[in-house]
């Protein structure tokens, strides 16, 4: 039994968190500075709260990151400079390069590493989502998760490795998302609208419907995706490939970020005005 | 009855022509410099061979001009310095000012001008192709078509209006497609192509093996794309949304242009191979 602590208790980290608990260990959270809604969630599922990070970083012996792609190398750094000794996970959706970045700072700093990424929705149901991990500390960290909603697969010893096969599993599926809502604003911006759906539903009759709702449902979590984007940029760009499709898609995302949290989804009108009239 | 030429009988352009022949109406082509496939598709829908464009121009009432994109300005303006006097359609993947430019070039020239696209396969068999058709002589080249197996479709006197249709059709599909074979070649490059499948294969068993169907079976057709592709960047660019998905597109699409004319369909190692070590 391990003490575990979760930074933070989003939507994804609080069910990581729980799927954590659920094997029996202790799991932790630092509530400073932390929204209402972080508490919420941490409360419901029976985290232990510490206020600072440096208690988190004093009590625990795991630490596992869930937060945005833009703040992790920012949390890395706290937590080394916070004094942490164990071992830390970073689950986030980030390039392979800033994987072995942060790997590389918090070895300096005497501080054991894993590389993650996670595939899915929050891990509520079985079967839905997978905690990709990499590194020598990949099989321990995996370990927490046994029997648990999270199903853990570890990749090997390669650092990065965990983070580059998130990179081309969203490259698919946001960047596809992405296009579709650009090809609807360029549509809507030449008056094309009603003759691109006509010719979509010939192949199939929902077509038009279900590429509009896509585009409805993307908008509350667009801000989030748009530092994702950068990172696959990155991704590409590195590995040889043209990074131009995340540049775009970074923008589209960046266009609908004024959307974020938002309760009920916009209809299609609205989104498309937000795309083509950027601020 | 009208006599119509066809600039040029390729694997699209036969078909069209067929059609129309299909109609009643006389069709013809230019053989000079022409290739020796375009003879054979001529010969076999029996059109009427002339040898020169010039000739071309001096009998035919309609040109309709499928070529690649790239190609589609220097024909029209061949055709002007023909002499040409009749209608013109330009039935190519363009951008919309690309076919204003051409309308108002042949306007100077006295040459009256439609703006067409073509959306689908060659037209050989009934419902699976459309002649989208814009300006004011919309009308008298969808009457050509009455009965055929290509569906003439008018959308009004909008010059640009048909061919922006075709761009932002073709943006979702080989958009799409380039985008699958871009992050495959990643996969391969990052050594995660075995990991991505497996999390594709989560998802739909077959998912991975249709994706590289879709890599292997675009090859062919690569060369062609890639002048597409900067149609819609440009499109877009001009709509105010971000042209990099289709800048990349292009790339993609350029570094399999080697695979062109080629009977057999690659291996998914070959196409990987050339996406990675592009000359």
């Amino acid at each position: 039994m391990k003490k575990v602590g979760i930074l933070h208790p989003g939507a994804m980290g609080s069910s990581i968190a729980a799927s954590a608990a659920a094997g029996g260990h202790a799991v932790y959270w630092a509530a400073a500075g932390r929204s209402a809604a972080s508490r919420a969630r941490a409360d419901a599922q029976g985290l232990i709260a510490l206020e600072s990070l440096a208690e988190l970083c004093a009590v625990c012996d795991v630490l596992l990151c869930v937060c945005p792609p833009d703040a992790a190398v920012t949390v890395a750094a706290a937590v080394a400079s916070a004094g942490f000794r164990g071992l830390y996970c970073d689950g986030n959706a980030i390039a392979p390069q800033k994987a072995r970045l942060i790997g590389e700072r918090l070895a300096a700093a005497g501080i054991d590493f894993v590389d993650g990424s996670i595939i899915g929705p929050p891990a509520w149901r079985a079967g839905t989502t997978r905690f990709y991990l990499s590194g020598s500390g990949a099989d321990a960290i995996a370990a927490l998760f046994a029997g648990s909603l999270t199903e853990a697969i570890p990749l090997g010893e390669e650092i990065g490795k965990a983070s580059a096969l998130k990179m081309v599993f969203a490259a698919g599926t946001k960047g596809a998302t992405a296009l579709t809502v650009a090809i609807l604003g360029v549509a809507e911006q030449l008056g094309l609208r009603a003759d691109l759906h006509a010719e979509l539903a010939r192949r199939e009759a929902d077509l038009p419907q279900r590429r509009q709702q896509q585009a409805r449902a993307v908008t509350a979590k667009a801000w989030r995706f748009a530092g994702e984007m950068q990172e696959i940029a990155t991704t590409f760009e590195e590995a040889g490939l043209p990074p131009g499709f995340f540049q775009a898609a970074q923008e589209v995302y960046q266009r609908l970020a004024l959307f974020k949290d938002q309760e009920t989804t916009p209809e299609i009108e609205a989104v498309l005005a937000a795309l083509l009239k950027p601020d």
